[in-house]
């Protein structure tokens, strides 16, 4: 699989999560709380590449799940992802007033809107999740809600948007930030890559593989984000560049320096395509997309 | 079951819940999220009557489900209840600087905080439905799941506080204020009546007799705290006095007048106790609670 059919597929999961996510969020339809549905379907559908998905629709092939089986569980942990980003964007958190090159939600709505459209979200995840539609076996859908609320609660993304928070203006060692990173942006990654095994029934030496694949993948993107904010132009990223520089943000690369970083992301893109030994040529999209993980430029 | 005993009983129940969430929630542990866990705990161990724990406990108890089986879910429907009333507090939603008497999480922890702890106690509701210790059946932890995801999301309780803060200095008819408070405090009051019967694996019927008699003492109890708010001290109630009448918001009560409202809220009640007709002496707290639902003084 190379770069170009492997953005290809990438844009073709993304334009059907696209689809899926405007179907199934509720439309304004004359009532007082369509501010709320607006802001949620605002945020939902203001573009994001959707990688999310991308993996947990790739691993569920890994295991012959269906796309119309994994497509619901993908689209579950983007709205979550979604949540976590509106929430984080507001003035008493990162303060942004752009993302993905468009207004914020609180700039769009109000505070007041994007806090509950962001609560919104977050329950609005769990009902998909629990739906019968999403697999038919009431066993796996209660596994995938354990797994996605243990990655995205206290001790996984909701910590470590805190810890992120307490550590502005503060020189954090290396593994201190991979620890954050972990908590803030991993877990998820690795709930994403998790999900296709959960759905798949598989066993859990090859949950762990891509669990230890999601791993790598996750730091290298977030490093690869780091180097972005350093280097690229807000053009290219759609937000404000060089925001955690100018808030005085460790970050990894911050930590190390740019060439060292750069470096450390190849190595851990390929010791994740390490982890995928053990899988057919259907995981060949997941190969390339260690590669791109480290190569894309927004 | 007189007044006295009724209180008794509801006491009991919260000092279970109480020891209950001092012992599932997280507590600080010497890292940097601890922050977080701290503000999850101040806000769900700062008092509170503990009534929606109660009404799942009574109803679970009318199907002979066991109080071990039954605490769980009541804990996690406690714990949405707090997450509301945290977000609920913040500056740009309500802006109250007290709850039960203390400073809210926010004036505590400030707002960052108070965001990601509401997110916290959301998510890790949802991860204490999914264990299994909630229910052996992971059917009946899905159908629970369901059920509490539609009652606090953007068609339930999220959709009600989005209304809410659209229809500040509004003239609401009573149609209307009936609709925002069924969506903002009913659909959870009525949530924890039907988890007894979702656990109990109650007939239909008998489930819908139990929403009947929720949403009754549901408006019951809104109209009473509307009361309190124009009549009640700060000592009393231990929050912010005729803070709805000075924000210019209508109520139950400023729509027909205390008098009036006080009549409606009786009947209610008293409706509410004819629902339950169909079930036997177990259900004598409940019968006392519509009763205690319009006579209490905080």
């Amino acid at each position: 699989v190379n770069f170009l059919s492997l953005e290809a597929r990438i844009r073709e999961i993304a334009e059907k999560v696209n689809r899926e996510i405007d179907d199934v969020l509720p439309s304004p339809e004359g009532v007082k709380e369509d501010k709320l549905f607006e802001a949620m379907r605002y945020s939902a559908l203001s573009g994001g590449k959707r990688l999310r998905p991308f993996l947990t629709i790739e691993t569920s092939n890994l295991f012959g799940v269906s796309l119309e089986c994994s497509l619901q569980t993908a689209l579950a942990i983007e709205l979550i992802h979604t949540y976590s980003l509106v929430h984080d964007d507001l003035p008493s958190m990162d303060n942004d007033d752009y993302r993905r090159g468009k207004p914020s939600c609180h700039k769009m709505y109000g505070e007041a809107a994007a806090i509950l459209a962001g609560d919104g979200l977050l329950t609005y995840a769990f009902s998909l999740l629990a739906n019968n539609t999403t697999h038919s076996d009431a066993g796996v859908r209660i596994e995938l809600i354990q797994a996605v609320a243990s990655a995205s609660g206290p001790r996984g993304m909701v910590g470590g948007q805190m810890i992120d928070l307490e550590s502005q203006h503060e020189c954090m060692a290396f593994p201190e930030i991979v620890r954050l990173q972990r908590m803030k942006t991993g877990a998820l990654f690795a709930l994403s890559c998790e999900a296709g095994a959960i759905l798949g029934k598989a066993p859990k030496t090859l949950r762990n593989m891509l669990r230890a694949y999601a791993n790598n993948i996750g730091v290298a993107f977030q490093i690869t984000d780091d180097l972005l904010d350093v280097e690229g132009t807000r053009e290219e990223t759609g937000k404000s560049v060089s925001k955690d520089a100018n808030a005085g943000k460790a970050t990894l690369v911050s930590c190390i320096g740019v060439d060292k970083a750069r470096e450390h992301a190849k190595l851990l893109a390929e010791q994740a395509v390490d982890y995928l030994n053990g899988f057919d040529e259907r995981a060949d999209h997941l190969r390339a997309f260690a590669e791109y993980v480290v190569r894309r430029s927004k």
